[in-house]
């Protein structure tokens, strides 16, 4: 039976390993050439906006940190303040780091696409790859090195739970505000733009169209990047924490397990990013096998040898379905790749094999989730063309449709949940016999679910690179066939980022299960009757909060979005020669105005989601809380994956027509069909994935201040 | 302290009372003048197509209550299917009748609005009372006469809880049919008629103008009855079965008490439509007085003077200022008059007085929601403005900006609900020490918020029969003042409208909270730990139901809509002179397809309420069909209220803008705010609505078979 501590040790190695490949990747991405002057100057632009909105960012979320950090060593230690500090720093580091080389990757990427699709692929996936494997990295370091410091202390991992608490933090923040900021320029960019000058997307005369690029990368880079650190964080720490809990003897062995996993996790991650982009590898590799004692080493050549001759890496002149299938069968391998490692990782630990079981459960259900998502959003498959069909009868009954998919939508997915949440009790539970044991399970499968992160991530967080490119091509007027490739490479982004989101959000709800199983366990809530007085209010306001945070976000967007109308308006109205193409636009005011407002409006829902559990734990006490997190993980769960497929759905249906179905483009049914597209913005952008992490924070925020609770001011 | 069955025997005489009224206001309302030959015609067309799907739609339903009705016998037993079956036909036979009024009261509103604003208000508003007071008397008569029939037996409250089960099956059906009918009636004749033919609404050359006009009939008067009637018989059922529970060797006043405060709801909501249209009462009254001897006689009739004097009936030139003051002194006269009467009911049983503080709790609640939800809906305020205003940006933002508000509009009812659980469960357990008292207590509160449903159901009951006064006025060309009038008619029942979606969706929770705690203590739960098993899949699984059932009912309304555009495109296309009108248009193939395209996509939402509890129950086990009911209370409640506001507020945002603000009728904002309107539709008055009804019918069918639960084919 493996100790805890040299678990955590072979995890910090990965980590170390991990971190080493990111720079590594980093210097190749910004060796690659970076086109013509007017394509740098765009880009200068979009990494001056990106700067200059992460840096207010983080400098207000420094005032946050810091309010929150004195409140903890106030009701808690300062290890934990120490701690949430460190996820904080942490997550904002792999935020910043995957925003850094996005917006640098950008200009890259259409330089590359200039010379074919692989070329254009190669530098974007790297870019993702970066984002990817630095998060998983800097999470397990921190964790790690966390867990180490303290070690001998009894605390040890009530302590490493506020670096849970720091990283879900600044994710809301950098969610809500990323998303806010995206969607409002986005928005605000087309509705003069498109609708009113009836300029087209990405027309280097639209004043907001700088900050229509910088939002994708603080959006969907930053934004993305903080939320899955979080949800990778969380998890492993709520099944580290279960372990503690119920281990017994064996403590150490469970408490282990999920780093472990999330070790192999890394391997296999890198293992998948080979298959995409490994080239650039093979002579390190042969280098290094060449080095090896020639016993040893004869194998290990046949060997790799064998696995590249069955890895089929992109041809030079690969169509799109053979880039979309070795995207595919990356993510497949590494996952293939983490099943094998984490028998290994099991029979380490020397727990039962049953543990193993439920990894696999994990695993399946995440992919089960991701392809369920896939079917529900993508245009060649019913649901999405059946809202395209009801785009004929006009914008209301587009609305509806999209509405009702969305909804329908919910239903595999929870049953999918469900399912692994029962398999992954009964698992654990026939292995050691108690429901504590089964809980422990449902957070382990979390772990599994989200262990290829590394790579999964990576094919989500290409896809925004592969935008600005096409962005930065069609303002630098590059040759309209590498627009036409970045278009291709960001549809494919739009595919693949259906997986990275079916297991964003499962594993958000095992692990916020998981969480809220271990602030029960750490509040010492005793009555857990849902018919105790205080529960069933608990349930009530709990499943009402997602649905007030949606309601601040979407009017947030709105608000947001209507000033930069009024300045993009401005603008055509009072700068000569703007539309003739002789005046030069002010992108800076709307950068500026984006930021402002998205700032602005970021903090009243960021700030609710860590007071109002603390409010009600503290009046309505712990059993009440206990509630809210059962009604709130329950109903945003239904809303974020309602909202993200409904918006995702109303997206393809808009380019299904835009294929030519219904009259295509500038056709009725096309003008119906971006209604639907503009709702379904803020639905899948902003609100939808900020839920994930809502649901989270509130558990943790639970479990951070656990021992704080009694009974309740209002005690019955 | 008064036996049960004393006041079983009090609500039965107050049932029977308000049923003769019902009789005699029946007769007045049939009394009045119909108006010329063309609106008798027309009157006559809507009679039959709404006699036609009621006939249908009941004849399918009388196999569904068969096959019910004889699973009962075999897992349970006679009596309770028995009651099921009675309750089933009462609850089919009240809507059959304020639908058989209504379709009559059409006509004769539309002739007394010739002679003016008032006239109309009466003969409508007789209307609508016959409705809430059928409603009322038809349940209590039901239910006490059952629970007479079976006393002495000890499962005499078993049985009758079949009652309540017979009431919400026949309730679900009629009103998700109802509900397809008629939006999909009243989209399909916009969608070709307004949109395509550039006609206006309620033109008789339009073909599906008389399925439009049915739809208002049996979806808003029947569907509604039929609902009401089911929350109203719940609440009573689920407070007299946990008083049966927990009473002891009181138990026979606490089941008592439920019945008499509906009891003095009665009286109450009688003196409520006293105020509005008691003219024709004060003869009688006088009589009556005169018979008494003299000396109580000349106290009476001073006591009479005095009241009258200070009711200010309405004036004969009432403005609609003065009637809507009138109508809302009605509701709180009711309230007013129900808590003192309450007062004597709670003496009477010789229970602790904290419970007239419960009754007085819910009623303040249910008042409060409704305050809340008319703030929301209300184009004078600044929720609905502001989506009137974000009309100005298109379709889109309209849209966003509804669902935001409806999000938003959740917020204050869950905690109006959540304090009315609080303190309800404070005070029982004030009273009586223990928990159960206080679930009790939150029964009886929900009972006392429905109390004065008499009432309440009249001014929200009268709204479509002047909406269809309108519709007559419109196609047999009255003069258009006539139309004015039905139109102030209309708004006004809009306006009190919130007022009674408020009581219904409140009133829905609690009645389904007190269910669930019924079942629990029937099914004898023992396992309530929300982080037992299979709770935690239960609670998940119910929180997806009412996204399941929306999106269900949503297409529903789309496909049907879509036959119906199809089959009035056909008319215009192959019946010639229609447009010139020339052509007769064939209203009954219109009606044909709305009855047989909404029966057949009722079936499915409907049957699958009833059969995935039954499937939890028996597969999951008991617990889970606990979590599961607590998940869809939970997710059903936010998602109605959303549901039933955002579509309140978009048809308010474009009447506001009707009124000529940000251009009026006809301008850009417009045709945004009819896109938000259209959406609204089925949120409103399809999907909204019958969520209410959803968690109540999933809460009965556990209880009822609760005793036959075991703990599940997968037991862990």
């Amino acid at each position: 039976m493996l100790h805890a501590s040299a678990s955590v040790v072979i995890a910090w190695l990965m980590g170390a390993a991990g971190g080493a490949y990111v720079l590594w990747q980093l210097k190749q991405v910004l060796s690659c050439e970076q086109g013509n002057d007017t394509m740098r100057e765009i880009s200068a632009a979009i990494q001056e906006g990106a700067s200059a909105f992460l840096g207010r960012e983080y400098r207000i979320l420094a005032v946050f940190v810091a309010i929150v950090a004195v409140i903890m060593t106030i009701f808690l230690q300062w290890q934990s303040a120490l701690c949430f500090v460190v996820g904080a720093v942490a997550s904002a580091g792999a935020g910043y780091l995957g925003m850094y080389v996005a917006v640098r990757a950008n200009v890259r990427t259409a330089a590359a696409a200039s010379h074919g699709l692989h070329e254009g692929l190669r530098v974007a996936f790297g870019s993702g790859a970066i984002m990817g494997m630095s998060v998983v990295s800097f999470s397990l370091l921190g964790m790690t090195t966390l867990y180490l410091v303290f070690s001998g202390n009894a605390n040890q991992l009530v302590y490493v739970t506020g670096f849970g608490f720091g990283a879900s933090s600044i994710a809301l923040f950098a969610r809500v505000g990323g998303g806010i900021y995206t969607k409002a320029a986005d928005v605000g960019a087309d509705l003069v733009g498109k609708v009113e000058q009836g300029i087209p997307e990405d027309d280097p005369r639209n004043p907001a169209v700088i900050a229509d690029n910088v939002g994708d990368n603080v959006g969907d880079v930053a934004g993305m990047g903080a939320d899955l650190f979080e949800s990778y964080s969380g998890s492993i720490i709520a099944a580290a924490t279960l372990g503690a809990a119920f281990g017994g003897d064996a403590a150490g062995a469970f408490i282990g397990l999920p780093f472990l996993v999330a070790a192999v996790g890394v391997l296999s991650s890198l293992f998948g990013i080979y298959i995409v982009i490994g080239e650039e590898w093979d002579q390190g590799i042969n280098t290094f096998i060449g080095k090896l004692p020639a016993a040893i080493g004869g194998v290990a050549a046949q060997g790799f040898k064998f696995i590249k001759s069955h890895l089929a890496q992109i041809d030079e002149n690969a169509s799109l379905a053979e880039l979309l299938a070795t995207l595919r069968r990356s993510v497949w391998g590494a996952s293939v790749a983490v099943l094998g490692l984490s028998l290994l990782a099991v029979l380490l630990a020397g727990v039962s094999i049953y543990y193993w079981l439920v990894i696999l459960a994990g695993l399946i259900a995440g992919n089960a989730i991701a392809y369920v998502t896939e079917y529900y959003t993508s245009y060649t498959e019913k649901p999405t063309q059946g809202i395209s069909e009801a785009t004929q009868t006009g914008a209301a009954t587009t609305i509806i449709q999209g509405l009702a998919v969305g909804m329908m939508s919910t239903v595999l997915p929870v049953l999918i949940v469900a399912v692994a949440i029962l398999i992954s009790i009964w698992l654990g539970m026939k292995a050691d016999g108690t429901i504590a044991a089964g809980l422990y399970a449902v957070a382990l499968s979390g772990v599994g679910m989200l262990s290829t992160l590394g790579v999964t991530l990576a094919t989500d967080a290409y896809g925004p690179v592969a935008d600005n490119a096409g962005g930065i091509a069609e303002m630098s007027h590059l040759p309209h066939e590498v627009r036409l490739r970045t278009d291709a490479l960001d549809s494919l982004g739009n595919t693949t980022a259906a997986t990275g989101k079916g297991f964003a959000i499962g594993s958000a709800v095992l692990t916020a299960l998981a969480l809220l199983a271990a602030y029960v366990a750490a509040a010492k809530v005793e009555n857990l009757n849902v018919l105790s007085p205080t529960m069933l209010p608990g349930v009530l306001i709990g499943a009402m909060l997602p649905y007030l945070f949606s309601a601040l976000t979407m009017m947030a967007v709105g608000r947001a979005a209507h000033q930069i109308v009024l300045e993009v308006r401005r603008q055509f109205r009072e700068i000569p020669g703007l539309m003739e193409g002789t005046g030069k636009p002010d992108y800076k005011a709307c950068v500026g105005i984006s930021t402002e407002s998205a700032l602005h409006q970021m903090i009243l829902p960021g700030a609710l989601a860590v007071v109002v559990p603390l409010v009600v734990g503290f009046v309505l006490g712990k059993e009440a809380l206990a509630g809210l997190l059962i009604g709130a993980t329950a109903s945003g769960f239904l809303l974020a994956v309602m909202m993200a497929n409904a918006g995702g759905a109303w997206d393809n249906a808009k380019k299904w027509i835009e294929t030519g179905e219904y009259g295509g483009k500038g056709s009725d049914a096309h003008k119906a069909a971006v209604v639907g597209d503009t709702v379904g913005d803020p639905f899948k952008d902003t609100s939808g994935p900020a839920l994930n992490i809502l649901i989270k924070l509130m558990s943790i925020v639970s479990l951070v201040f656990a021992s704080a609770f009694g009974s309740g001011w209002l005690s019955f």
